[in-house]
């Protein structure tokens, strides 16, 4: 099914061809050829797959994407486009027979509508400057993948990013009112519109990019639902000394129908370590902690943070703080933001991976790691996002060390398989990209896969947008006799390694 | 575009053959072919049309939809998907020369799942009975379309139905997290899962058939996700002697941060009319009412009824009353509940429709209706979900007068381009269906409406599910080159008038 790689000399030549047309459309500048220039750009947030893409392309403006996608159609020209090249399952990985379509100069918040709670934004602006660009207004974007500082709205549109607040607030796909975007043909296509609820009377699009990995169409234009900052948060951080009190917590909380904005799980390994990184010491009993915040009304967030509280104290926690000031409350947060700095500090390298099971089941997801860890001989930490049962696993190796890599690949490969067997899913927040694509037969009726590439082919009947990630084998585009492609039969790209 | 109504021989005959055979599939009870028979499927919540179906086929399980499917990919019969037949769009409106397919004996709650908030149903189960089989465990399903009583959560999903709470609490797509579906070719795809979350990592097809008016596959079960029934429910209803005023409130509620339960306008019409109703007597400077339903935690919802009223008061209403029990809060809202019933005592007929503005064109798009109706010289009345700007104009004629269901039908149609024209679109929640299927051409450009076909033809190639509706334009489906379908060109229906 994998081809061998692509012939240095033509790949050169080609590029060479390719930059010469690319130049016109987006000036001489913003096409990076030389091989120092595109080495940055050579991964995204998965270090281990690495790929040097055939030219880096920095558009400026929608319609020289429309160029360039228009270029690359006729060309038979692969594109993965991409953002921040945050993606943690290898989503942004380059092609080096394709270019890399990078949105990081289309960085403006276009209009803000305090009105009607929508801000229209270009894709490569920060997830976080949204909701800086309309603090004043007290309005905010709520989505908060960890990567925010850095991270794109197009890339988190792309993957349907998530974080800590969407157990209360939704997904990305939750807060998205319009898109624009240009199809591989370079047509635009608008959707949805200036408001929540603009998008009601058509088929669904908006949800279809959302999440589609660039597989669909390059995405240009965001108009996000901004809602009012709650008037008060606060946060219950909670210890226990059995993980399995932890977790009959976890369904304690949402049992009694609250529904934090956040409510965080991270294991002993994680504590120690946060501890050690801050130079505190904690409780030698301490098993797991649970982080619960609450936000909304005063009225409403003081109520509800007490019954958390006594709900975990009944629930054998062996300690309980309640935070009464903003600087507590982000004292307390302060131990999960560093958590995957201090998790670096204990090993070498480390693969996280991201899957979800229905909560109740997470007593025996937990204890299947314990099994896998003593199987591949490798340790790991547990930090993630309880609430809604989105599991973070963190598999320590050594890349240096043969055949580690491949242990901690293949030891997560079976936590996600043991969730698709617990009722749950390959992704929680991360997407598929080239990480879990060869997982998703687990997942999948051949029908259910099948119907997802016919919808792909619908969009890319030539696979030129971000080919090789999402499904396992390639589309079956000539089953709709519009093969555009140039250059003859589709090429199936390997996920390089490094 | 349009053709010809179908050769009634022709059809009858085509009947008999079909019936046959479905008969086999779904037993000979469950084939409706006597005139009698079919004439109460003849159409849906939009009486001004009708058409009897060529057959009613009440299939009785997923297997059976399966083979009627089957059947009609290799006979070419079309194929209208309904549940209750409540859509208000005429979505569901029959075809002389197509199948009616009725989901009504699937109505079984297969599961409920507490810890994970989610229930498994069949599609012919009512909306209410969801919440009904739930209510013990102290949960709910939240989207409540005013047919609630009767409209299937299948019929539901196919629209994407809203509803007074879905202010706050979304519409339907916002709460369905797994679908089962059978496609035109009789497969079954299983889309998301058993909890919230279970949709990532894949293409969204789930957010593709809410909304999809059964145009792609017919749905055979779905998961909803349950919420806590809130603690409290109050609700404040505030007259305005002008309308503009209540207008501004509306702006001013949603301004201060609040996200109401529900937001509902009543103009001076439909509040007489309910006053005549009820034989009560109401405020003869009564030009515009509000109903404001704040829910949560007792805690929150007392101190934010309180805002809410005093944001009326200081923005010129001339009565405000707060509901301290639920008994008075039923009370109130009973003047919304007979709003529909009681304008049809005021005339001989009415239609009512269905747009979406961005809130701060509520006062200009009631300006154009007032002129619209001396134009059309037909009366109109006001009762609508101001919270998420989303109008439901009635208009009353009398069908009996020649030329006056097109007079409405042209109002109708002019408040909705003024919708689109003022940054709206032509649906809120009843969805196009063949109601405003030719006004799509006036909100999405040749590109939107083509890529959407796009799509409706890689699920169904060959048109057979609930064609002519949603598209001003036959799909152009012969580009894809898989056309299934036996015996010759595709037929574009026309709307048949009764």
């Amino acid at each position: 099914m994998r081809m061998p790689d692509p012939d240095p000399a033509i790949i050169a030549r080609r590029a060479e061809l390719a930059g010469i047309d690319l130049r016109r459309i987006v000036g001489p500048e913003w096409v990076l050829d030389d091989e120092a220039e595109r080495r940055p750009y050579r991964c995204d947030g998965i270090t281990a797959y690495q790929a040097t893409p055939l030219l880096v392309v920095l558009p400026g403006s929608t319609r020289e994407i429309q160029d360039v996608l228009r270029f690359c159609l006729a060309e038979g020209v692969k594109i993965v486009p991409r953002g921040s090249g945050t993606s943690l399952s290898g989503g942004a990985l380059p092609l080096e027979d394709g270019i890399l379509l990078v949105t990081s100069r289309l960085c403006a918040v276009l209009s803000v509508d305090a009105v009607n709670r929508v801000a229209r934004v270009q894709p490569g602006v920060a997830n976080v400057r949204i909701s800086d660009s309309v603090r004043h207004l007290g309005l905010c974007y709520m989505p908060d993948p960890s990567s925010q500082m850095i991270s794109t709205i197009g890339g988190n549109v792309a993957e349907n990013s998530g974080g800590v607040h969407c157990l209360k607030y939704g997904v990305t796909a939750n807060h998205i009112v319009g898109l624009e975007a240009v199809l591989v043909s370079g047509e635009i296509v608008r959707l949805g519109g200036a408001f929540q609820g603009a998008a009601d009377g058509e088929l669904d699009l908006i949800g279809l990019l959302t999440g589609s990995e660039g597989l669909l169409a390059v995405i240009t234009e965001i108009s996000v639902r901004l809602v009012p900052v709650p008037e008060t948060a606060r946060v219950v951080s909670m210890e226990f000394a059995h993980v399995e009190d932890a977790c009959r917590c976890v369904g304690a909380i949402i049992g009694a129908g609250i529904i934090p904005a956040g409510l965080e799980f991270m294991d002993r390994k994680v504590v120690n370590a946060v501890s050690a990184l801050l130079r505190e010491t904690c409780d030698p009993r301490t098993d797991a902690l649970l982080l619960c915040e609450l936000d909304g009304t005063a009225a409403e967030v003081d109520a509800l943070i007490e019954t958390v509280a006594d709900l975990a104290r009944r629930g054998g926690a062996i300690a309980v703080r309640v935070s009464s000031t903003d600087e507590e409350r982000e004292r307390i947060w302060r131990s999960r933001k560093l958590a995957f700095s201090a998790i670096g500090k204990l090993c070498k390298d480390y693969y996280c991976t991201d899957g979800t099971i229905p909560r109740n089941r997470l007593p025996d997801i937990l204890a299947r790691m314990a099994i896998l860890s003593r199987t591949y001989g490798l340790d790991y930490a547990n930090c993630f996002h309880a609430g809604d049962g989105n599991l973070h696993p963190i598999i320590m190796y050594d890349a240096a060390r043969p055949g580690d890599l491949e242990k901690a690949e293949a030891f997560g490969a079976d936590v996600l398989r043991a969730c698709v067997d617990m009722g749950g899913v390959l992704s929680g927040e991360h997407g598929v990209g080239v990480e879990k694509r060869d997982l998703m037969t687990h997942q999948f009726a051949p029908a259910d896969l099948r119907q997802q590439q016919v919808l792909k082919c619908a969009f890319d009947p030539g696979e030129l947008l971000n080919p090789g990630k999402v499904f396992p084998t390639p589309c079956r585009c000539a089953e709709f006799g519009r093969m555009h492609v140039r250059g003859g039969a589709l090429r199936f790209p390997h996920i390089p390694r490094f």
